[in-house]
C-alpha cells in the first residue's frame, strides 16, 4: 500500500467520499421507509381497520419520523466538519468507514425499535449505533488534527471548541447507552 | 450549534444538499417498484393466470406510475426554486429535510393506495404526504425570501409570482384533503 | 408554468438532471438483485442441496446478469447523447421522466422473466418496457433537434446519423415486441 | 457504434462513471442491511428471546460488516487506481460494468454466507464475486496501459508496481478459490 501512497500523495479524493457519504446517507434515510408495511386487511375498505392497523404501528412511524431527523442532523453535523479537512488520510478513511456502517445499520435499528419498542433491548442496539456514530465522529476530528489534515484557518481555539462539543454528544451517548445496558442487566 | 455558525457562517453546502435531495428523490422513485410484487402461479407457463393476476393488480402499477411522475414534476418544481437561493439557513435545512421525509414516505402511501384503492383512507396519506411536502415548500420560499437566502436577482414582484403559484397549489391540496378527511368521517 | 419559464430562461439543470439520471440507474441496476432470493434448505449443511436449489433458478440468474447489462448498455447511449444536448427543455424533461420510469420498472419485468422464463407473456413486459425507453431515447433525439437544444457542432449529417441508429434499434424491439405479442395471441 | 465514437472521441464522460460507480457501491453497501430482518419473538419484551434470537444470526451481522469493509476496501483501491486513468475506453467500460455486476451481487453472497455460513458452496459464490471483481480489476489496469487511457505522468516502474501488486492480490483470490472448489468437490 505504502508504494502508490508516495506515488500520488493525496491519494483519497475528498469529493468522491463526499459522494459516498452523500449517497449512502440518502439511501439509509430512504431505506427506512421499507420498515414500514402496508398491513393486510381482512375487510378492504374498512376504514376502522385501516385506522387499527396503522395506529397498531405507530411506534414504526415515530421510529422512521425520528430516525430520518437523526440521520439528517448527522449529515447537516458532517457536513460542517468535512468543510474543515483539507484532505482525507487513511486512518480517517477507515473512521469515515466505520461512520457509514454505522449508519447503514440505522434502517436495521430502527426498525428492531419500531417493531419491539417496549423491549429493553431494543434501545441497546439503537444508541449503540450512535455511540459508534459519535465515536467514530470525534476520532475523525482529533486524528484530522494531528495529521494535520485540517484546514490552516482552523484555529486551535475553534479546534477545542469543535471538539468539546463533539465530546459532549459522546459522553451524553456513552451515558444513555450506560444506563439502557444496566436497565438490560437488571431486567 | 451558534459558535460553530459563527466560525465558518455560509456552513451548509448548497452543492451537498443538492446531492442529497436528488438521492432520495432518485431512491425514492425507483423504490416504488419493489411494491410491484412478482405474482405467485399455479400453472407457471398460463397466460390467462398471469394476466389475470397482472390485471387484478393494476391499481399497483397505477400508482406507481402516477407517484413516479409526481416526484418527478416535485424534483423539477425544487429544481426551479433552488436555483433562485443564494443559500440555505438553517431553518431551510429543517424544511428540506420535512420535504425529503414526505418524498421517502411516499413509496408508503404509493403502496397503500395500489393495495387499498377502495378504501377512503389510503387517499388521505397520499394526499397527506403531498400536503406536508408542498407547504414545506411553501416555508422555504418564504423563509428564504425573509432570510435574506435569494439571490438578489429575484426581484419582489417574481418572489410574489412564485409564492402566489406555489399557494395556490398548497390550498388546492388542502382542499383536496379536507374533503377526503370529510369523507373518512363520514365512512 | 409560463410565467417562471420566462423569468428564468433555461430552467431545468443539466447537471441535476445527469444526477438523477445516474442515480436512478444505479439503483436500479443494484435493486435488480433483490430479486436473488437465499433459498430455504432443509439440510443447512448440503452441498448438493444448495447447488440445487440455486441451479434451479438459473434464469433468475442470467436475467440478472442480462439485465444488469442491458441497463449498463442503456446509460452508456444516454451518455453519448447527453453531451450533444446545450439545453434541456419542458418536453425533454417529460421524456426523460418516461425513459427514467422504464428503467426503475425494470426490475420488476426482469424478476418477471426470471421467475416465468417460460411463460409467453413475461417477455411481452419486458420488451415492453424496453419499447418505451428506447422510443423515448429517438423522441428526445427528434425533440431536441427541433426546439434548438442540440450543440450548434451537431452537423445535420451526425444528427441523422445518430437518428438512423437510433430509430433501427426501435424499430427491431417493436418487431420483437409484435413477435412475443403474436406468440400471446396464439397461445 | 463506430460511426459516434468517430463523431465524438472521448465518449464515455470519466465524471459520470464515477457517479455511477460511486452510487452502486454505496448502494450495493446499504442493501447488505437489508439482509438483517427483525426477529419474530413470541414474548414482545422478553430480553432473553430477543438476544437469543439475534445471537443465532450472528453470521449474517459479521459477513454484513466483513462484507461492507470489502466493499469500502474496494471502493477506495478504485479510487487509486482511477485518478491515474486520462480516458476510459470501450472495452474499459465493458470491464467496469463488470466490476459493477460483482459489486451490486456482493449483497446476495453476503446474505448466502450469512445464512449458510457452514455450507461449503457459499463461500465459493463469496470469493467467486471477489475473484471476478479483482481480475476485472487488473484487466482494465492492463487494458488502460495498452490503449494509452493511463496518464502520461504514470512511469512503467509505477505500472509495474500497481500491476504486480494487483496481480498478487488476483492470484490469492484465485487460490482460495481452487482451494474452496476442492473442498466441495471433496464434501
Amino acid at each position: 500500500m505504502e508504494e502508490t501512497q508516495s506515488a500520488s500523495l493525496s491519494a483519497i479524493s475528498k469529493t468522491r467520499l463526499e459522494f459516498l457519504f452523500d449517497g449512502i446517507f440518502a439511501i439509509a434515510m430512504t431505506i427506512l421507509v421499507l420498515e414500514l408495511k402496508v398491513p393486510d386487511l381482512v375487510v378492504r375498505n374498512s376504514i376502522g381497520e385501516l385506522a387499527h392497523a396503522l395506529v397498531h404501528h405507530y411506534p414504526t412511524f415515530a421510529s422512521y419520523l425520528f430516525s430520518f431527523l437523526m440521520l439528517g442532523m448527522f449529515w447537516y453535523r458532517h457536513n460542517l466538519l468535512y468543510q474543515h479537512f483539507q484532505k482525507i488520510t487513511q486512518v480517517m478513511l477507515v473512521l469515515h468507514l466505520v461512520q457509514l456502517a454505522a449508519a447503514a445499520f440505522f434502517p436495521f435499528c430502527a426498525a428492531l425499535l419500531g417493531r419491539y419498542p417496549t423491549n429493553p433491548l431494543s434501545p441497546v442496539f439503537y444508541i449503540g449505533c450512535v455511540f459508534v456514530y459519535v465515536w467514530a465522529t470525534l476520532g475523525n476530528w482529533v486524528v484530522a488534527r494531528r495529521s494535520g489534515a485540517l484546514r490552516p484557518e482552523v484555529t486551535t481555539e475553534e479546534y477545542r471548541k469543535i471538539r468539546g462539543k463533539v465530546l459532549r454528544g459522546c459522553l451524553v451517548i456513552s451515558m444513555l447507552l450506560a444506563l439502557q445496558l444496566f436497565r438490560v442487566m437488571e431486567g
